[in-house]
């Protein structure tokens, strides 16, 4: 293995790039008085931000607000809630999205469009904006450039997570130190409704919006895209990254060496964020990385990696430990892309159970013995072409179905 | 409601129609003895015939088969076994087809390619041609025109399904009474294999080949093509239809009264049949009649209508009978159709539960009654549009996981 350009920060969050303050509160959105429900990201120094927002026609107030907002030319905070999405409440919603935002906005001394929203929880309910209101004025005292800052707002957009997902990577653009710090929420369903996947970005690099706009895309088409926990999309995902410059590189302003850095190294924050999410998400026990090669191109490998990764039948196979073949290779078929069986060639870690078509019935014992693992890869090649996909899926247990049909 | 125009025949099977002979039998490609794993339909006055066939890119050789048999002017029979699925198994596959087909031949003294070839079962296990040859043998013997020959057809190709499914339907054509039949079986997935939807169904009308294949398309269309257990397809799937004209009615040539007589008994006979396997299910309680309107036309109806029905989200809710209105609303965003959340009104069973996009909270309680029948309707209108569409989707079960999740 390539020894990375960069290095994982133990402890790391998003308050690990320079010049960026976090903070995280209880304010009454949840019932559970143990469990944050807001979280406050804040940069003093002006800030270029991106984002890439949820593809369902269905958008909560906060991702219409915020999807107009990210277009300004700078930006300072991310404001967060989470317990209650604010979707399909009517105009109270979007009211509650405008003065939380004044709010944040006159205690931060910033203009109003300088604040980004995300928001998560149950859909279709009215948005106790009084009490969050009163937990912005508390997170903007609370700010804080440690740690514990960060730690804090990883905790504030939780919802149904069993575990904080946050950390931070540093690498080198010429002689300066760059860091990137992440929060994130994940992918599993909240009881009882739909939620959300939520990641929030900080760094101190010196980037072009336009730029970074270019990376968060490429970034997140790799991983956030590409995990399928259930096949259901939120009213509520969003990914954002704010970048302050006080990393003090030569500003990145076009695709080069430096942009490529930092790509990959923003790219990687988003894999292991993602990946988190899947290990975290709803009743999971197997964790299954999943590659798709040998399609016509890459677009034919992604739709059938896909299709398998999202098949019933292919996660309830997971989470029985049973190599069986037969329904990968119908489910490639159903997917519609070109496939031919006579180069199907399955490997369940590194056991080749499929070769040229032909089952090796010598070796199920062995790709038994890996699916039993937590986590593990299956690669599967349809043929002889060059495109190839990865997805990050997990299986579907009789948890998941327990969790996600108990009454609301 | 309006009086069908038809009567359903009590203890109806493929030999009530006039002229159709069946048997089935347990000839060992099944280990348990008691369960019959082969059926034979037969006509000895000659039918026109026609069929639909998955769209899987990876089919099983019965079905590569059947494709290019089916285009000849006339057929005969109907071969099926269960068991074993006879695909990607290499070429011995392929031979077994060819042997089964010949041996058939041979002994109703028919041309090869007047026989239609089914199978269903395990994929990728050598396929056992010297006994379902000598099944053959024995089913030749046993055809028999009384209810009898049907009823053993209809056992032979069942595989995890728990009811046998079989049905007739009798109406006029002028003068002439004419009767549909049919057998089934589920697309509840075999153990431990993906497994097929399979549907034969003799008639005794007059009608040109033309037109019965366009009255199976249309037929199929809103029926089996509308159900949804799992989102698999499989590589078996098939549904044949054998006319012998012995009704004596007015040959159907061209689309007018009579056709559409005839149509829409077929259509019946298949919504029956669909309806049946959903019922049947894996690890199935509760069966939901999807309705979506108001979409802008029928496809973007159906579109949303398919992605509601598939949704894990919405079926765990089925399953805890739980009316939770925003995973519809957003399952219909993410199906990506033009959609109008103002317009959006759900009912469970009768129970208008949100209406202009706006939950009436006080009727929850009664909509949860509803979903806690074994079998109801749910009706989403999506805008003002006049695209309509129905689907058949069952609830998803930790009995469904288990059932799929066995070791093979």
């Amino acid at each position: 293995m390539v020894k990375p350009f960069w290095e994982k920060k133990r402890g790391g969050t998003v308050t690990s790039p320079k010049g960026f303050f976090a903070s995280g509160v209880h304010c009454g959105i949840k019932r559970n008085r143990k469990k944050y429900d807001s979280a406050l990201i804040y940069s003093p120094t002006p800030c270029v931000a991106a984002g890439t927002f949820t593809t369902n026609r269905l958008k909560a107030w906060p991702v219409l607000y915020s999807m107009r907002a990210v277009r300004e030319a700078r930006h300072h905070a991310i404001l967060c809630s989470s317990g209650n999405a604010n979707c399909i409440n009517g105009s109270q919603g979007r009211e509650a999205v405008d003065e939380a935002v004044a709010t944040a906005a006159q205690l931060l001394k910033i203009e109003r469009e300088e604040i980004l929203i995300a928001q998560t929880g149950l859909i279709g309910v009215r948005f106790p904006i009084t009490r969050f209101k009163r937990g912005i004025k508390r997170m903007v005292r609370r700010l804080s450039e440690e740690e514990k800052g960060g730690h804090a707002a990883a905790r504030g957009l939780l919802t149904t997570d069993k575990r904080i997902k946050e950390m931070a990577l540093s690498f080198y653009i010429g002689d300066q130190k760059v860091t990137i710090g992440a929060v994130a929420k994940g992918s599993g369903m909240v009881h009882p409704n739909m939620a959300t996947m939520l990641a929030f970005i900080t760094t101190d690099c010196s980037i072009a919006k336009p730029m970074l706009r270019r990376a968060i895309r490429h970034a997140t088409d790799d991983t956030f895209n590409q995990i399928a926990i259930d096949n259901d999309m939120s009213t509520n995902d969003m990914v954002f990254v704010l970048a302050n410059g006080l990393a003090m590189n030569q500003t990145i302003h076009k695709v080069d060496r430096d942009y490529r850095l930092f790509r990959d190294a923003l790219e990687e924050v988003c894999r292991i964020m993602a990946y988190e999410m899947v290990r975290d998400g709803e009743g999971v026990s197997h964790v299954c990385t999943l590659r798709v090669r040998g399609a016509k191109n890459p677009t034919q490998a992604e739709k059938a990696a896909r299709y398998i990764a999202n098949s019933m039948l292919f996660k309830t196979m997971l989470a029985g430990a049973d190599p069986n073949w037969g329904r990968i290779a119908a489910a490639v078929g159903a997917s519609g892309v070109q496939f031919n069986p006579n180069h199907l060639n399955i490997s369940f870690g590194n056991v080749t159970t499929v070769a040229g078509g032909i089952l090796r019935a010598s070796k199920l014992p062995k790709a038994r013995k890996v699916l039993r693992r937590r986590e593990y890869a299956i690669d599967v090649a349809i043929g002889k072409g060059r495109g190839r996909a990865e997805f990050i899926t997990s299986d579907l247990t009789t948890k998941y179905v327990l969790i996600n049909s108990a009454y609301s």
